[in-house]
């Protein structure tokens, strides 16, 4: 596929993405959610070139996504309750400048709506299937780090990767 | 094996198949459980084509249990003693047209009293002997889902799966 | 090796054999240990034929296996501090007719005590290499129920471990 | 690499590196982190041949690092933002005596100020790029002791890790 323009926008999904899918449940219901090394960092420098939202969907651990996400890693969180997020997207997003990564049962659905798309190994099959890239690296263990690197070459820096990283190590 | 009939119930356990089957102690006693992605979804669309109902025989975690399948999830969840399991079985369960998942040491032995039955790579080793299909998947990382998929195709909607997914998200 | 008798006392350590090692740490210490299925039925199966004890030198999570070992499986649970449990071990087992699992750095010293050892996959290397089995799962995901299996069938039942545990669940 | 001296300095990343690198967030936060079995003990017995500390950027999970690093294993930990903690390490690491084991997208920008390098299979692939040595288990699953019995035996005991590890123990 020849992509008319360099993407703009990188869209991901938050559970089973940034996290390992999993829900850690307590006698009060939904304790906890588990995220991983690396992907706030990754994420911090491919937002140099792109700008980066993410979706969920999930009401019943917003606070948690929220921490995580918000308050934790400072970027957008659109909340959009599963049934919305086909039209959301539709509505909010230019395919051919757009980057989506999502591992769900849903998600393939939704990927026609991206010039790029992103899914992890330990994605759902149908969603892996429809997608241009699929980490090797678990979600949860730095699928999202690795998706940030795989952009950030194939769009952006091309074999400067290490050099970009290194610069922006230096300006921190 | 030539079923009878389309199965119409399809009964899950609950640790070990809809979770990891790891439990998390802290000093009160059972803290929490891990439940897994897609695993609701999927049941979801499932549900469309077959009854579906959990049976646990864990009273210590069952306040945790109850969280995810009745309240988060919405299914029947059945409280049935271990030592009572068989007997519950032989008084609810239609053999010829009822799928059973299940993992652990004990389950092999209910399975010859269903037409179809499920395990995961990650169950008992004699369960799995005697399962019909294994999931790829482990328990807590879409094991379910994948069951799902696999009863659909082989019971249901043959080819047509990724067609009746795509209709039912877009009848949400 | 030509064992004298049958052996008659089988002893586990705690973590590492029956959780996967690993401890949950919050902002006020040590919170929570991750146990797994099957292992606490599978024991119970195998003290029909050995007395089963566990050991464990971790006093911060002295609570948290207490809860698990002793109020939730029912096993005693001797405390012992790592520095005293070669002389404890002199102590209190007889050789030629005591099996001993365990995982860490030390637990190969202790092991020349023991007529028959256990390790698991995930432990530590010279552990394992001085086991005489290995368990193929890893601790915390059926590594003790594999060892139980494994136990019985070499002294104990032979070929006929399905038919005991299909006895031994009819009589629960 | 022909080492100047043996090395007497070792540094250690805390979070990728002693734990899994994942962080459990509940409505309030960040809750916890995971630390696994045997890398304690074999820290404690590489600190009777070289020095040893921690270093950690991670400001909202401190207290959670501090309960493990310092009360727990008694190890003294460096807490260095991250756009410190390269003039950090060349104001306080000489180079040619000092060892570093980190697993981040940053570390490899660090690693050319240390002798020898380790990391972990799950690491960063950049950072692992640049280790003399990439441990096989990985972190929180005795990546760290595994570390420690490399330096050991490439560094300061050779062929005798078993005896050294023995008389450790047997002193203890």
């Amino acid at each position: 596929m020849k992509l008319q323009k360099k993407p703009n926008y990188f869209l991901l999904d938050v559970d089973g993405v940034l996290n390992t899918g999993q829900f850690i449940y307590n006698s009060k219901g939904k304790f906890g959610k588990i995220f991983g090394a690396d992907d706030n960092d990754a994420l911090k420098i491919l937002s140099n070139y792109i700008k980066i939202e993410f979706i969920t969907s999930d009401k019943k651990g917003l606070k948690i996504t929220k921490k995580r996400v918000v308050t934790g890693m400072g970027f957008k969180l659109n909340f959009v309750p599963n049934n919305k997020r086909l039209e959301w997207i539709k509505k909010n997003v230019k395919k051919n400048v757009s980057i989506y990564m999502g591992d769900g049962l849903f998600d393939w659905i939704l990927m026609k709506n991206f010039c790029y798309t992103v899914s992890c190994e330990n994605s759902n099959e149908i969603t892996r299937k429809y997608s241009h890239y699929i980490t090797k690296n678990h979600s949860g263990e730095r699928a999202v780090s690795e998706a940030c690197y795989h952009i950030l070459k194939k769009f952006f820096v091309g074999k400067n990767l290490e050099k970009i990283i290194s610069n922006y190590y230096k300006k921190l």
